[in-house]
């Protein structure tokens, strides 16, 4: 790998969520997320509430529980107390990442006076050598580096140096990207194979420095992140051999998803962007198996992960319970930057398919739609008493939110030597820079996820030859593509893979995707005991659930589907930010033969009793937005309720 | 209420395992069980092991892990390193309770000279001003009740308590009970209305107590208990406020299962216990109030209780899962102590099912049968992973089992004004004291609960008048009664209450009670998302699982009821210490077609497809003895196999 620093660093169009520009196994390249737009009603609304909402809010939240204060008191006033939990640095630096994505793309005076204030509070934290944790100072500085398995030190400076990077690549500044070098620097003095062994308990640390690396053009920095990688799973171990941290085997033989989900995950994002610069073949291997492992095992059909409570973990395989799903919304953020990180190494639709599915549902049900409140777990079945929340004392999730909506853009499109990938469909407008110098100005028009066209319209000075790469969504059967309103002779539109059109673009010419919007009703593997006999009510990327709010004085618990539906679409704009709602005719399953019994035995001489009742259902993402009640995703199915013209 | 202290010492017919002789409101009266020997072929073999194999055991473990040490240390030896957790006292109290119980019954010199070492050892660690806890020593004797929420110190006493209670009702000896007097009136120095407020995290102190003032005659440790009853829920909290344990609300306005399961039920036992002594109306309501919930809402079909590994803790209503059924032993035998303790206040068959249920189920499912292997959760379904284990660092379990084992002659037998209670069915010889003064000796012949048929024989000098209370359990659908051979006019047997025999006994008479052992499938609730379409498969009062080590390579998981089932059972005296196992014709569900999905369109264009397979199901209580795989034991039901004929 050769690194080179970037030339000029007031440039913005260098905005990129992973720069894999120069990584030799990356296949694509990203597209500044300034260069691109959105102009959506999903996406660009969540954005502007993310900007003019909830960045604000998680600054307020964040002076209020004394977590700038900790930086002034390592700054050295040892008058102010030190408040809050050993990590709470990180959720600074993640409102500056989130604060940085956004400055690119939407200049804000206020916003960058701000995040240059805090840059500077954070500069003023930091020791001459280098160090920078805010815990560990004045009567704790002793204890630096004497409990990495616990205390999540390098894991702060893990989001100090993406914060950095982030700051870097959307400003050009270098106020942030100087203390994360010279963080990294002390960090390297003291572990490595001629310092001490030792990796932290929390990966994070790993991805952060190999996008230093990118950003600085410092090889030394990814072999720093290999070293830690390679710290786990020794004999005897330098954590604690534990799977909860991934500790249990080296990276390269570890097969299962196991432990604590961010953490996992994080590690896989570190292992990944790994292989994206040496092309390891036994790092290659372990994603893959990890991969399969999680997302044909382990993975709600949300696209969230991590089925316990206990230790934040991953369950055994098809342990997917709803009511106690953990499914914590960082988990699910940090599966979005893993499967960003393989799709670099392998344009396959099967990792953008799972980016998009943990976009809309596990991820953004994670903010109510206000901006200001949070779920740290995601249920996908509830009594009525999880509500968001507008903080935490652990705080990871709030700020990783809007991080990640203040990066989405960079998630729409990438380029390889062949041409333009699209791997997501909202109204844009991109100018996206092709190899050969040219650039390309994309403009998407569509109301996707709610209508099924999308509308593609290229610009350009003249005629290019390239190859656009279209992805079709696994779940879009049917789906048809057409250019200037013509079929594409030849043209196989298979679903769950990137159609390639290879052809002299014309300025002008427009390309039109149809995929199909089809009511589907999804089932689970049997060994998902919690999911037998129950459907998930699917509508393109989206996953339904029934919530209380909508259906008066019936139980949604008790709510079953027959055999046959027939569904009805109906746009909403004024529901809930604006959603399409599904209607069918269903059955409540009447309970009052239950008083005060938990079993009875079975078929108890008489059959289920069902009432007809009509039923909607909404977007899970948008759940818990109204009034508490029980809400629920998997509804029970019983082919049969036709067949009893007694049941009314 | 009036106490005396008992007048002979050297009396053991006073093994009572709760003493309510002379509680005001207890309408049941205690057999000592002394008077109890069991000669079946179910409980005695256990009870042997459990004095054979296990008291030994955990008496060497004890030592082996510096249990025995600690009270050495205690006792002066500062060398001695404290070694463990601050609770490990409380497993050498229990482990006396389970020594002394099998001393009331099996008279074996090793084990009195093992136990009064042990007692010898105890006494040495208490402190002039009788306080005892050996975590509290040197260097941590100022610490001394100083975070009663967390650290277990009055719990570790209350075990003290109780171990001393039944080592006096046992032996006659005084020797642990005049430690354990001086430790409760040290206790009482410290917290009361005159002194300090608090009340222990984890109850047990509080039952302990009042079952001190029962065998003391001492009022005031009635009172101590009141005290320590009445602390939880004050408002500011005198510990956490949390439910965890069961500080939120006042007791008496306490109405659903909350928090820490053991703890709870713990709680709720000392609540009874003061119930029985004050009968105050506020108690009894809160009492039957929680009971309902539990049993109606938040009990496993196999009494198991607590269904969360987060905590240890009763989940929701309905919240029940299998795989992770948390449902500590210690739970289940925490409620069987409870009922026990309500069955006196109000002797009624719903208190004496459940204990039945309970320990058919969950209570032996927590030990291997060979006495040596533990488990600390009872899963309901598993993939082969769970094992029982020789001990464990908190090894409340291990000693909990041993000492109900030992206790567990106790439970079969009631008196009351009116004549005996039968509660539980295995062989047996009792010598049971009525009222009158005369002494009814009854012989109990069954082979409960393989085959159905109890045969009671009555010895006794002479003609009596009194009642013989017989329990019916509520699944014993046409359960039957016959005296001497002949019905008994007139009499309703009715499933789930004691039916009354009521007439002048002559010696020799004999009542045969049938219990019809029909195999039964029990359903659950519909909000019980996890038993969803499954079946459990009942016979008596034994749960029955399918365990993979009957299956071939037929994974159980896989294994589905069809609608219509034939059972056969079959009496196999060599597997599992003898068991009768059960037999149908039931379906595998072929799974190839899942291959590498995780979910998939419902219903895609074709049928489930079923092979015919033989089902043999074993008790529950027996699985994880063989060769580790797959266990589960709601059996999914199919009710329209049958109406697939190309399903083969």
């Amino acid at each position: 790998m050769t690194f080179s620093r970037h030339s000029n660093p007031q440039q913005q169009d260098t905005a990129f969520v992973v720069d894999t520009r120069r990584s030799p196994q990356a296949r694509l390249h990203p597209v500044s997320l300034s260069n691109i737009q959105l102009t959506d009603t999903f996406w660009q609304p969540r954005r502007d509430i993310n900007q003019t909402v909830t960045l604000p809010q998680q600054y307020e939240l964040s002076a209020r529980t004394g977590r700038l204060d900790n930086f002034r008191r390592a700054a050295g006033d040892s008058s102010i107390p030190f408040r809050g939990i050993f990590y709470n640095d990180s959720d600074v630096y993640k409102w500056v990442e989130a604060a940085s994505w956004t400055l690119a793309q939407a200049p804000e005076a206020r916003l960058e006076q701000q995040l240059d204030e805090v840059i500077a509070l954070i500069a003023s934290a930091q020791d001459d050598d280098g160090y920078l944790n805010t815990y560990f100072t004045f009567e704790r500085q002793a204890e630096r580096w004497s409990n990495l398995t616990d205390l999540h030190e390098l894991y702060c400076a893990g989001h100090l140096l993406q914060a950095a990077v982030a700051h870097h690549r959307a400003t050009g500044k270098t106020s942030l990207l100087d203390v994360a070098t010279r963080i990294a620097d002390n960090i390297a003095s003291v572990f490595g194979p001629q310092g001490r062994p030792g990796t932290c308990g929390h990966p994070e640390i790993e991805l952060a420095l190999i996008e230093l690396a990118r950003e600085t053009g410092e090889p030394r920095y990814l072999q720093q992140a290999q070293f830690f990688i390679d710290q786990r799973g020794q004999k005897p171990p330098v954590l604690n051999g534990s799977p909860y941290c991934q500790d249990h085997l080296p990276v390269r033989e570890q097969q299962e998803a196991v432990g604590h989900a961010v953490r996992a995950l994080y590690l896989y994002a570190g292992v990944t962007d790994a292989y994206l610069e040496t092309g390891e073949a036994a790092l290659d291997h372990a994603q893959e198996v990890l991969w399969q492992n999680l997302t044909e095992r382990k993975t709600y059909v949300t696209g969230g992960v991590g089925s316990r409570w206990e230790g934040e973990a991953f369950g055994e395989n098809y342990e997917l319970p709803n009511e106690r799903a953990y499914t914590e919304t960082c988990a699910a953020i940090a599966s979005v930057m893993w499967n960003w990180r393989l799709l670099q190494a392998r344009p396959e639709a099967r990792f953008t398919d799972v980016i998009e599915q943990t976009l809309y549902n596990g991820v953004i049900a994670g903010s109510s739609l206000d901006g200001k409140l949070y779920f740290y777990q995601n249920p996908l079945a509830d009594r009525g008493k999880h509500r968001r929340q507008p903080w935490f004392d652990t705080a990871c999730c709030p700020p990783n939110i809007a991080r990640l909506l203040a990066s989405l853009p960079g998630y729409f499109y990438s380029t390889s030597q062949e041409g333009i990938w699209l791997h997501l469909y909202a109204s844009n407008t991109a100018q996206i820079p092709l190899t050969s110098g040219e650039t390309i100005t994309i403009e998407q028009q569509t109301n996707y996820p709610w209508d099924e066209e999308i509308r593609i319209k290229l610009q350009m000075q003249e005629a290019q030859d390239f190859t656009l790469f279209v992805r079709i969504p696994a779940w879009a059967t049917g789906a048809q593509i057409q250019v200037n309103q013509q079929a594409v002779e030849g043209l196989a539109v298979k679903p769950g893979t990137y159609v390639q059109l290879k052809r002299t673009w014309q300025p002008g010419d427009e390309i039109t995707i149809v995929l199909p919007l089809e009511v589907r009703l999804l089932e689970s593997h049997p060994h998902v005991t919690s999911n037998r006999g129950r459907v998930a009510i699917v509508r393109g990327p989206l996953v339904y659930c029934l919530e209380q709010a909508d259906h008066g004085s019936i139980d949604v618990w008790d709510i079953v589907l027959s055999g046959q539906t027939q569904w009805e679409a109906q746009a909403q704009k004024q529901l809930l930010g604006g959603i399409v709602t599904l209607h069918t005719q269903a059955y409540e399953q009447v309970q009052e033969e239950w008083q005060g019994q938990l079993y009875r035995p079975h078929n108890q001489g008489k059959q289920q009793r069902y009432r007809p009742v009509q039923l909607t259902a909404i977007p899970y993402y948008a759940w818990a937005n109204r009034e508490a009640g029980p809400m629920q995703v998997w509804l029970p199915l019983d082919e049969h309720i036709q067949a009893h013209p007694n049941s009314r």
